[in-house]
């Protein structure tokens, strides 16, 4: 790649290798972002408080069903009605308002690299990688099945982005892993090429455990110096309409036993999993909330859950979730507001469901953005390259969201109105019909005054189609090869890979072996085997 | 064209020609947009007022510079202090906060059919075509200088697509027409091809009266009637900083006389022609939009007034507007705490700085349509179909900006929160596991519950791939073609648009004299010239 190709994301340039010069990719330094403006509202507190109760009369009388017995034992404890045979457990309200008194409203998530520290809550506002597809794609080679390269190439992505606060777990399913193995794999990728908060892979307890071993151990912690010290995360996604099966509560559980936090985000879909309505469908989806966060209250009180709002609507034509449209906008906002009336943490998702990394994508992913921060998102999952509803990871959509993010976090910083910016003198100085590219105030701050685009251009068209006339789609594919060209790998001692790497070398023979019989191939093949065709549907499990 | 190319805004089909089938283009019906939701606050009440202050300083201690003895007449009687040595006025802050309260807060706008009558103010929120650029642009032909041809095209899109409330003026300039006829062309095609509320050019008193001439007849209105009849608009730029030249002047005067209400925008733009803080940037532009308040209250008592911001950076890389960036969403939504302040009605744009109808072009869109609408925006101007900085028109960008403004009027409808909505016994009924395809319901309502999209799809990959894997962009083409094809005339009585069309040949007439010399075609060879050259540069008066 050479200076031509890099788009223009000017400013100095630096030497590389047999004397090529390029301009370094111009990007917002590290920070957590934060949103301290007046979150908007879509309804009254009278009608947030009418969904609540809706939420309740749910809980109360239509109940939840659990297939772990464990979680019925908790709930049946707590004072919550079980039958057994139906596996269902109707939760009262007193039960349901104790599990809200007890859900911290932020909590801190560190990191091996303590620059890279988040908190989630009140006005911050964090985001992640997409989380969970399949394929992935580029402009050079086409879409593809997940690979551990690609897998790794997009961990780095989320390494050198600084927008990127957190890892929002697989960038990308390696599915040339075994499935029995992949989380180990993914793991270990994880924490030698990101020091950003890792994500813990929950399909099952196992993972759960294998995960959290990992990452104590690229901390240099103990595993109960990790309980005490959250430092990652897991998403739990209910099997709507209110269930919630075996791997889910039992994520639940272990997550709040080991300290680390929980997203609890139903898999809401108007006209499908949920009422066509959108009040019945955010109601319903709010009780499934509320029963995993009385499920993770009563496994270790005070254990940090945020809620997840991804309510949409199923597109009547394809039966396909709705993606990025109004509903999902509306139901984002509404989320926010219920949020704040149970104090806790707030995650969103930027969703879209187009194809390509195109305009559709585009307008979708920024409508996903402003109505998540809007609404008072902490949380940002999938934040950058997600598209195909979830289906694929676009490295081009990567870098196009890593720009409408930091436009988004530009947005937010407080203008100040004083003496000095209102600059008086300076207008008296330079009067009418006169110009201000070379006042003092100008002079002094005009490289840092206003936001440095990373694909966006304000070149006329003469010039931009002199330059090949690169769409903004073509322009964000260089700016990915060059960020993996200027990735640099954070730093981890050696001996605490060394004990990562050969930790995971030791499950993975104990892994394999339970999959070398017939019968365990047979169950690898027909779980994977499973997960695709569900995901050709687009519905099923949400990542 | 075919059903095949007609994308998949699905749903009824109908018959047209040889027994070809092709479903209709599935727009949002006709209706005013309404925002009824709390509006954001980027700044506390007392910057507001600090910014306002500000404004008033510059104003009483700086002054503005008119070019129409006429304006400084009517600034000297009502008070200010007049150096007409200069051309400047001082004006006090008692003719300020006079002007402030004589401006009405809404004003209707009446159109031919009264069906496509708008009212600009409180919660309303109304959008226009793109206005002024002199280049068209589509897949199918490229970029090309505006031709009187292609202004009819796309005056046609803004009549077909009910988005578009209000005719923008032109949405393309047609430059094969002579300039001082060509306002006389464009304003004859725009009443024959649409009957929303016209745009009346104003570049000079002569043209203001002719397209006044030419709506009051298209109307069946004598002048004095349409004087009692808000049923048009124009925009007034200012020569930043703090001057009013002559045309201007005379058009806020003109206008306000007239009954018609007056947009006056400042091209402000931060770091050039005003200071590189946004506050003084706001501040400064805010004194000449209150200038020029002054100076149509002080022509017509009670004269409708528009405030618009459009206060940006100039990108300091190519001294061009960065247009679409973080800093003119904040000077959008702080605009708009400032024309709550006054009361006046409020407009905003969709502005991009995208050379095509890409991924960039769609962020900043959305980003803008996003900031106008939380800003409490009441008439967006440009709405659908601007790109490269304004000085391009593109046909895609037109309808997938059409689809942006659709589904936010889609998020701001209210959401019912209520027994019926909740929907409890369908939650009762359908359990655990269950699901809501089929319910009651859903069965009733899923035809109209969510939104249709025009452009976007939840096809999965393959069924995409199938269909050529079009992105959104080859979408929207396929959707304008089939707009051209399926709009239709809108009637009018054949003796108006007979009388407008040989008012309009006499009136060429007479302008033609003018520019039958050897001066006058230089005159106008030096006019067109010097605008586009100014434009080149991207700078120079905003459409």
């Amino acid at each position: 790649m050479t200076a031509e190709t890099t788009g223009e994301a000017a400013g100095r340039t630096r030497r590389r290798g047999a004397g090529r010069t390029r301009a370094p990719i111009n990007q917002l330094p590290w920070r957590q972002f934060s949103n301290p403006h007046p979150k908007l509202r879509l309804i009254s507190d009278d009608e947030v408080e009418r969904l609540h109760q809706g939420s309740v009369r749910i809980l109360e009388e239509v109940g939840v069903r659990f297939f772990l017995p464990e979680a019925l034992d908790l709930l049946e404890t707590a004072g919550a009605i079980v039958d057994r045979a139906d596996s269902r457990a109707r939760i009262g309200r007193d039960i349901v308002e104790e599990a809200i008194r007890l859900a911290p409203a932020r909590v801190t998530l560190s990191s091996r690299n303590p620059r890279h520290t988040v908190s989630l809550g009140g006005d911050e506002f964090v985001c992640t990688n997409v989380l969970g597809p399949p394929f992935s794609t580029n402009l050079d080679r086409g879409r593809r099945s997940g690979t551990l390269a690609d897998y790794a190439e997009l961990m780095k992505l989320a390494q050198f982005f600084n927008v990127v606060h957190m890892i929002g777990g697989s960038p990308v399913e390696p599915m040339d892993v075994e499935v029995p193995v992949r989380h180990l794999e993914a793991a270990l990728v994880m924490l030698e090429v990101s020091d950003k908060v890792p994500y813990t892979f929950c399909h099952s307890v196992q993972r759960i455990h294998d995960t959290l071993d990992m990452i104590a151990m690229a901390r240099g912690l103990t595993r109960e110096q990790l309980r005490d010290t959250p430092s990652t995360y897991a998403i739990i996604n209910t099997n709507s309409p209110l269930q919630y099966d075996t791997s889910m509560a039992a994520g639940v559980i272990e997550m709040a036993r080991h300290g680390q936090p929980i997203l609890i985000t139903p898999f809401s879909l108007a006209g499908a999993s949920m009422p066509v309505t959108l009040a019945g469908a955010i109601a319903l989806s709010n009780a499934e909330f509320l029963a995993g966060l009385v499920l993770a209250e009563l496994a270790r009180p005070g254990a940090p859950v945020l809620t997840g709002a991804k309510t949409t609507n199923v597109d009547m034509r394809t039966g396909s979730p709705a993606f990025g449209g109004p509903e999902f906008q509306k139901s984002t906002i509404i989320g926010g507001q219920l949020a704040r009336r149970y104090g806790v943490p707030y995650r969103c998702s930027n969703f879209c469901t187009s194809n390509a990394a195109d305009a559709e994508a585009v307008y979708q992913a920024e409508g996903a953005i402003w109505s998540a921060v809007m609404s008072g998102c902490n949380l940002l999952m999938h934040a950058v390259g997600w598209i195909e509803g979830g289906l694929c990871a676009s490295y081009e959509k990567f870098v196009l969201d890593v720009e409408m993010v930091q436009m988004m976090a530009v947005m937010l910083e407080p203008v100040e109105v004083s003496e000095a910016t209102l600059a008086f003198e300076e207008v008296a100085m330079v009067g009418p019909g006169g110009h201000y590219f070379s006042t003092p105030l100008t002079l002094d701050t005009y490289k840092t005054a206003f936001y440095q685009p990373l694909i966006s251009s304000t070149r006329n068209y003469g010039a931009w189609v002199e330059d090949g006339a690169r769409d903004a789609t073509h322009r964000a594919n260089a700016i990915w090869k060059q960020a993996l060209e200027d990735y640099e790998t954070p730093p981890m001692p050696a001996e605490r890979l060394e004990a990562a790497s050969s930790w995971r070398n030791g499950r993975q023979k104990a892994a394999r072996r339970s999959i070398s019989g017939w019968a365990g191939r047979a169950r690898w093949a027909s779980h994977n085997g499973w997960r695709l065709t569900w995901r050709s549907h687009r519905g099923g499990r949400a990542p």
